[in-house]
């Protein structure tokens, strides 16, 4: 891919999260990209990601969901704005609730692909639904209501 | 605490899960009890369990809810059908759904109490409410829908 990730524009002092944070060496790093008006991320869990023998643990799986779907929040902010997201300031966004229906075992060892499509960006909210697939087939579905960061936040 | 926790019941085949199951190195192995009618679960984040600095992962306190959810519903089953959690056959339950409101940052470096009450146990599917505390405030509430396993799903 020629395109930089969304989670590789945030700033250092905001890149440590355990889900997408670049600069955190034990967490996740999950990458997420554009594909025209969907937001893609192909994750690979690690062989400690299970839940029951075969299957993918639940909680990585609502973790990648929940991180996926704030940093399309970002990126869905940044395009309603026309703003590059290397722009000043940077935004970003945190979890207000995050909703996971589980369908079926999610099979370990495969790449997972999340597909998100933001339904709705309002003032400091955006709204992002997400697949969750295996070989085709979709195991979870997520829907995220991502509120944005103050600017000063935890600073 | 002289009981034996929920998920210290749990056979050796199904003790891999990476929020729970005791056999994992790389998890979180909690342990829940009952506190009367509500399960307790305490569990302290790792430095890297980081959001933005000095607050945790949204990511993990979706995963401690769900498998505190988990891990009670199947000793609500117990408690319901009068049978202790050392009887034959296991009882184990997967989500089916997970939904988390995030009320507040919650801060990194204490420990989170989860506290969490049985809304409905009716034929396989037991419905669980969370509450996840830091300092006895209440940073994010939780609603798992969790669904019994088959016997022999998995096997």
């Amino acid at each position: 891919m020629t395109q930089k990730a969304f989670q590789d524009h945030y700033p250092d002092d905001v890149a440590w999260c355990y889900g997408c944070g670049r600069l955190n060496e034990q967490g996740l790093q999950i990458k997420s990209y554009w594909e025209e008006d969907e937001a893609v991320c192909v994750y690979t869990p690690r062989p400690h990601h299970i839940a029951i023998p075969g299957y993918v643990y639940g909680g990585l799986i609502a973790s990648l969901i929940d991180c996926h779907s704030t940093g399309t929040a970002a990126a869905a902010r940044y395009r309603a704005d026309n703003r590059p997201m290397e722009s000043e300031p940077a935004l970003r966004f945190v979890t207000g609730s995050l909703h996971v229906d589980y369908l079926r075992p999610t099979p370990l060892g495969v790449p997972l692909e999340l597909r998100s499509q933001v339904a709705e960006v309002k003032g400091r909210k955006v709204i992002v639904e997400t697949t969750l697939s295996a070989g085709g087939e979709v195991c979870a579905r997520g829907h995220v209501v991502a509120i944005q960061v103050p600017e000063h936040w935890g600073a």
